[in-house]
C-alpha cells in the first residue's frame, strides 16, 4: 500500500469511528469522506459519481458484474419463475452470456453460477496473444444474447483486449459488456465512457489500496440487480455497512493513481523491457517472451524459459514471481497458458513478473541475477 | 476500534502486503497470521479453527448462513432444477424456513431471496417483550422445514433468545439453525456448542474490530453451498483474495473480547442501570424501559419518552442514540418496535441507548443530563 493511502484511512479506525447513517455531529465527516471517495475513483474511470458502487473487493465486483445481469422475472406465476435470471416461461429460449476463456475465476464461477440459474453460457477462445477478438465473441452471437464478458487486460501474459470494439458491436444487439479491469487500473489509463462498457471492476489493492475493497462502475440507467441482501446501500446494489476506511483508501489510491498512472506506465514499461534485456543478455536468449507481438500492460510480463519455473521459484525466493501450482484443477497460470496454446512442459516452464510503481532498476537487475543463477544452479542438478 | 487492534492490524498494511497463497518468503507469515485469527474467533466461540470462515462483515456472514442452506440440487434433468435451493421435480413440496420476524434486515433480506429461490418461509412474530418463543417456532414446523433462523439477541430492545431450547427442539427434526450474534458478541459470552447452532454470524466493528470484517461459524459437517464465486478459500465457501489486515483485526478483537467479555458484561450492566436510574430519577419517571421483564444484553436499553425521539436526537447531538427514522419501508427500530405491540406515537418516543467499553459513569450522567434538557426543551417549544 501507498504510505499516503494508510495515512488517510488512519483517522477512520479511531476518530471517524461512526457510520455515515448514525445520528452525530460526527456522522456527516464520515458521509463526506465517502462522497469524496466516490468522486475519487469516478474521476479515476471517467464516469459518473453515483455510477460507483463499493464492493468488499474485485471478487464481488465481478461477480455483481455478471450476476447483477441476471434479472428477478416477476412475471411469472409459477415460483420457480422468480429466480433471478432465471427464464420466465415466456422467454424460451433462455438468455446466453458470452465470456472469454481466459477471464479471472471470480467471473468465470459467476458464469457458471449463471448456467445454475438457467442461462446458457458459451465460452470465447483466444488466439496464441491471448487475444480474445472481437469476431470470436460476433461469430457466437444469438438472439439471445444478453451479456459479453471480456478482461481489459490479461493478468498472466499481459494482453490488453479489444473491449471499445467489441462494445461497439454488441450495444447494437442490445449485449451488455462486463469488463473486469482488476488487472489494468493503476497500470494503463481507464475510461469507461471511451471504452463504452457497462459494469467495469477495480480491486484497490491491486494499485496500492487496501485489500477487502473494490468497486463496480455501473453505468447509469442500467438494470442491475443486488447479489447482498439487508439494508440497501450503494444506490440499493449492495447491503451491509460500509467499510469506511476500506473505503477512503481506495479513494486515496484512485486519487493517486489519476494523477500519476501516465507517469508510471512509462517507467514500468522501462523496467519490463530491462528486465527482459537483462534475461536475454545472462540466459543467451533461452527466453521467450509471451503475447510479445500485441500491446500488453506496461508492468506484467510472461516468460518461458529453458527451466522448470517451480525451480526457479523456490531457489529465488527473495523474488515474488508467479508460477503454474496446480494442473487440476487448473489454476489461473495453467488456464491463461493453456488457451494460448501452451504445452503443459511450455507451461511449467513460465514465469509470471510483474514490477510496481517503487520497483528499481537496481532491483530489477538484482532479479535478472537470481533468475539466472537459479536456471544456472537447475541445469548443474 | 481498540487501540490494540488498530495495532495489531499496521505491519499488514505495509511489511506483510503479501497474500497467503503466494511465493515468498514473507507469505508464510501472512498465512500464520491469518492461523492465528481464525484461532482466536475459535476460542472466542467455543469451535474448532477449520469451523470459522471469514467474510467482509456481518451482513454477508448472514446471508451466507441463510443462503448457503439452500442446496445445488444436481438430480433433476431440468436445468430449472440446478438453481441453488431451488426445488427438484422429485421434491414437492418445496422446502420450509422459518425466520423470526425480528431479525436483522441481512437474514431478513436473504430469507425473501429464498422465497425467490422456490422456498416457502413463515415469520414467526414475538411477545411483548421481544421473545420469539420456542413454541411459536415449534407450532410452524412441518414436515418440509430444514431452516430455522433466530438471533442471539435482539440489537433493537436487548432480548436474548432461547437460542438453546429452540435447537434442541429442531435437531431432532432434521431443521438447522442459523443465529446472527452480531449484537451479542463482545456483550456476552457466546459458546456455540452450549447453543447448539450450526450456523452463527460475528461482525468485527461490532466488538472493537474493523469494519468490512465478520465470520460465520460453519458447524463440522454442515452441507453448505457458498453465495461468492471465483478461486476457492475459506473451505470452499468463499471467493477473493484474503481482507488480511481486517481478519488479522477481528482475530486481535476475538483474543481480547474473549479475556474481557466476563468483566465487560457486569459493567456494562451497571452503566446501564445507571443510565436508566438517572432518566427515572430527572424525567420523574415518566419512561419505560422496553423489554423490561426478560433477559437482555447488558449494553443496550431502549427507552420509551414523553417526548418525540428525533426532537431529543436533534437537541442532544453530542449522544449518539438512535430513534426511528423511516416508517415505509420501516427501518430496523420501527419493524421491532411494531412487532413488540407498540403504537407508531410510541415507536416515535423511544430511543436506543448502547454503551461500550470505554464508556464512563461520567458520560452517562452527561447523557442523562443531555436527554432530560432536550426533554424540557421539547416541553416548552
Amino acid at each position: 500500500m501507498a504510505p499516503s493511502v494508510i495515512e488517510s484511512m488512519q483517522a477512520f479506525w479511531s476518530t471517524h469511528f461512526m457510520l455515515p447513517s448514525q445520528s452525530h455531529v460526527h456522522a456527516s465527516a464520515v458521509s463526506e469522506a465517502i462522497e469524496t471517495a466516490r468522486e475519487n475513483v469516478s474521476m479515476l474511470l471517467g464516469c459518473d459519481p453515483f455510477e460507483v458502487v463499493f464492493t468488499s473487493g474485485g471478487t464481488e465486483a465481478n461477480n455483481l458484474g455478471v450476476l447483477g445481469a441476471a434479472m428477478i422475472c416477476h412475471a411469472g406465476s409459477d415460483p420457480r419463475d422468480h429466480a433471478p435470471g432465471f427464464p420466465c416461461s415466456s422467454h424460451v429460449p433462455p438468455p446466453h452470456a458470452l465470456v472469454s476463456e481466459v477471464e479471472d475465476e471470480s467471473v468465470i464461477a459467476a458464469a457458471k453460477h449463471l448456467q445454475l440459474l438457467g442461462w446458457r453460457v458459451d465460452w470465447v477462445p483466444c488466439d496464441s496473444q491471448g487475444v480474445v477478438s472481437v469476431e470470436a465473441f460476433a461469430s457466437r452471437f444469438e438472439p439471445t444474447t444478453r451479456l459479453a464478458c471480456l478482461q481489459l487486460a490479461n493478468p498472466v501474459v499481459g494482453t490488453i483486449q479489444p473491449i471499445r470494439e467489441l462494445a461497439d458491436r454488441s450495444h447494437s444487439r442490445g449485449i451488455r459488456i462486463h469488463c473486469d479491469a482488476t488487472a489494468a487500473v493503476g497500470r494503463v489509463p481507464v475510461d469507461v465512457r471511451e471504452l463504452r462498457v457497462d459494469t467495469l471492476s477495480v480491486s484497490a489493492h491491486r494499485f496500492y489500496g487496501p485489500k477487502g475493497s473494490g468497486a463496480l462502475f455501473v453505468r447509469r440507467g442500467l438494470d442491475m440487480n443486488p447479489i447482498s441482501f439487508g439494508e440497501s446501500r450503494e444506490m440499493g446494489l449492495r447491503a451491509g455497512s460500509e467499510n469506511v476506511p476500506g473505503i477512503v483508501g481506495l479513494g486515496a489510491a484512485a486519487a493517486m493513481t489519476a494523477r500519476c498512472v501516465d507517469e508510471a506506465q512509462a517507467t514500468l514499461q522501462e523496467l519490463c523491457e530491462r528486465l527482459v534485456e537483462g534475461l536475454r543478455a545472462t540466459l543467451d536468449s533461452r527466453i521467450e517472451v509471451l503475447a510479445e507481438h500485441v500491446a500488453r500492460l506496461p508492468n506484467t510480463v510472461a516468460i518461458e524459459l529453458a527451466t522448470e519455473a517451480k525451480r526457479i521459484q523456490r531457489t529465488a525466493r527473495q523474488i515474488v514471481v508467479a508460477a503454474a501450482q496446480s494442473k487440476s484443477p487448473p489454476d489461473e497460470i495453467t488456464r491463461v497458458l493453456r488457451a494460448i496454446g501452451k504445452s503443459e512442459q511450455q507451461i511449467g516452464c513460465t514465469l509470471r513478473f510483474s514490477v510496481g510503481w517503487t520497483t528499481s532498476r537496481e532491483q530489477i537487475d538484482r532479479a535478472v541475477d537470481l533468475v539466472a543463477d537459479a536456471c544456472e544452479y537447475a541445469s548443474r542438478a
